[in-house]
């Protein structure tokens, strides 16, 4: 492809993007316009990605287009939000030619498509670092519903979705850990580091059912403990309970250094979330439509923290789980 | 200051910018929340500045943070919006420390008084390259009456406020040129590159008044090339009229290589717009009453481009004015 100027990638790759959104303007003006519906409020989150940082340089530029976006749609999916549209901002190394930058649109596209939302607006600039993706997401979700991270009571059961480990799994394995493992087991677990699912469907069925939910992603124990914190309770988990993929079990094993390394590592993009233990039967039959499994690891207590329990119920230490968000 | 976690950093020195802010949900929430007022639209911009490339390293934190925000609140200005607050993800190389994040956050934060918004959310993350940071602004404009890009019609005069070439000229300045300038005079050209001046309150005053308009950041003559572009308009502009700063004119004096200079550079961060010539006494009174100079510079026409014309009419060239934004 010959080299596109600043305009014509705009024109070229970027605004088909933004085709179907009105409110984005064609990408013709400083900015773009919004009105969410009568009685809808706009859910609003900020998620970047660093080269180097949280994906490989060498990895598909659709793959890293697609995480950059589903790290955010995996925020509004926490709120129970429907995605809208989102804000592009690219700080792109001049190595990266427009074959590559065609490509990421591609993997944009895609997710669009999949995801029901459209580019609303961005800005790209040069930078002498490495490449950086920063994205605002924009969903919506009935008035006075949003799914809060302090809406967690004393007396709820606590559940994750799908797995937990296997994003820092796929990680480990990319650095040279279980070269034993059988190709399909490896691949999975890389898929799982490079490609999170949002569980949007998940989370838009948990409205009314369940009062406090975020996704995971600095690591279960973690981003349990911003519950406990946010709702002013503790939260309990079973370690036993936390469910582990087979192949993050042929990696790891299921002992207790296993759990904590699946449990503190992140980036594993499940929703984690509180209910009423009266609504699990409703919380099963929201999971099955969303076709996703969901567990119940642990329950919500009065009290402060969050506690990792031995089937014996004596607390297993877990390191600083870390905390990268605000 | 002793080293911060993650989490203080947040509650310290970002969590007192979102305090009147009730969706920011102190930060501690995956996401913010948002409606706007009945009959009012939002709209979003963004904008991202780059160590090295939009500012130098060396910079006060302070103001590091002032032109991050500055240049979308020039965004919303152009647009006639009212700023209602933004979403700040920042990369950060591991050489800033507490105390520069803390001077960075006393920057935004005196800027938020001045302008009257609020921090919505954010991320944070570590980065091996430069500074990176990227802002998305939200403003409210009644709804139907954004200043677009596309409203230029032929038989409208076009205007600018403030003065242009300031701010490149004060990067040259920085570069070493100028040294016989008397001091006052180069470090007015210096604050007009590092600090800008959004023009919040002309361009609230324009709606309705002018039916196109833009903020001049690529360089007038390429940002009325997008205007010309958007609106399927000539746009001639004459060389004579371009308001030139007394300072610029020390530095560069006022022959035509000293306007098109001045008038391709970019980061001037004035508005440009176009309006009826029945408005211009409107005009002079809304730029009057935002306490901003603004002067009538050129004229909208059938055709397509942009041209600047010396005092007999003939075209001056420019060279290419680059195209940043999408």
């Amino acid at each position: 492809m010959p080299r596109l100027s600043e305009f014509q990638r705009i024109e070229k790759l970027f605004a088909p993007l933004a085709a179907k959104a009105l409110g984005a303007l064609g990408l013709s003006d400083d900015a773009a316009l919004l009105e969410p519906a009568e009685g809808q409020e706009l859910v609003i989150t900020v998620d970047t990605v660093v080269g180097g940082v949280h994906f490989f340089d060498t990895d598909p530029p659709e793959l890293i287009a697609k995480k950059a976006l589903r790290v955010n749609l995996s925020d509004l999916a926490a709120k129970g939000a429907a995605p809208l549209g989102y804000f592009l901002a690219l700080s792109l190394p001049s190595s990266l030619d427009d074959d590559w930058l065609a490509r990421f649109a591609s993997g944009l596209n895609e997710d669009q498509d999949r995801f029901g939302l459209s580019l609303l607006g961005g800005d790209t600039t040069a930078t002498p670092g490495p490449l950086t993706i920063s994205i605002t997401a924009l969903g919506t979700v009935a008035k006075g519903m949003m799914l809060r991270r302090s809406g967690a009571r004393a007396g709820d059961v606590v559940f994750v979705s799908g797995t937990v480990g296997d994003a820092a799994a796929g990680l480990h394995v990319l650095k040279g850990e279980g070269a034993a493992l059988p190709a399909p087991a490896r691949e999975h677990l890389i898929e799982r580091y490079r490609l999170p699912e949002p569980r949007l469907a998940l989370g838009r069925k948990l409205l009314g059912l369940a009062f406090a939910a975020l996704d995971v992603s600095d690591g279960l124990i973690a981003d349990l403990g911003h519950m406990a914190k946010a709702s002013k309770v503790r939260i309990a988990v079973d370690a036993s309970r936390i469910p582990l993929s087979p192949e993050c079990l042929q990696l790891w094993g299921r002992d207790s250094a296993a759990i904590v390394q699946a449990a503190t590592q992140g980036d594993d993009y499940e929703l984690a979330f509180a209910a009423p233990g009266s609504s699990r039967v409703a919380v099963a039959a929201a999971a099955s439509m969303a076709q996703v499994s969901v567990r119940e690891i642990g329950r919500v207590e009065a009290g402060e923290g969050v506690v990792l329990l031995d089937d014996a119920g004596i607390e297993i230490a877990v390191g600083d789980g870390g905390y990268r968000h605000f």
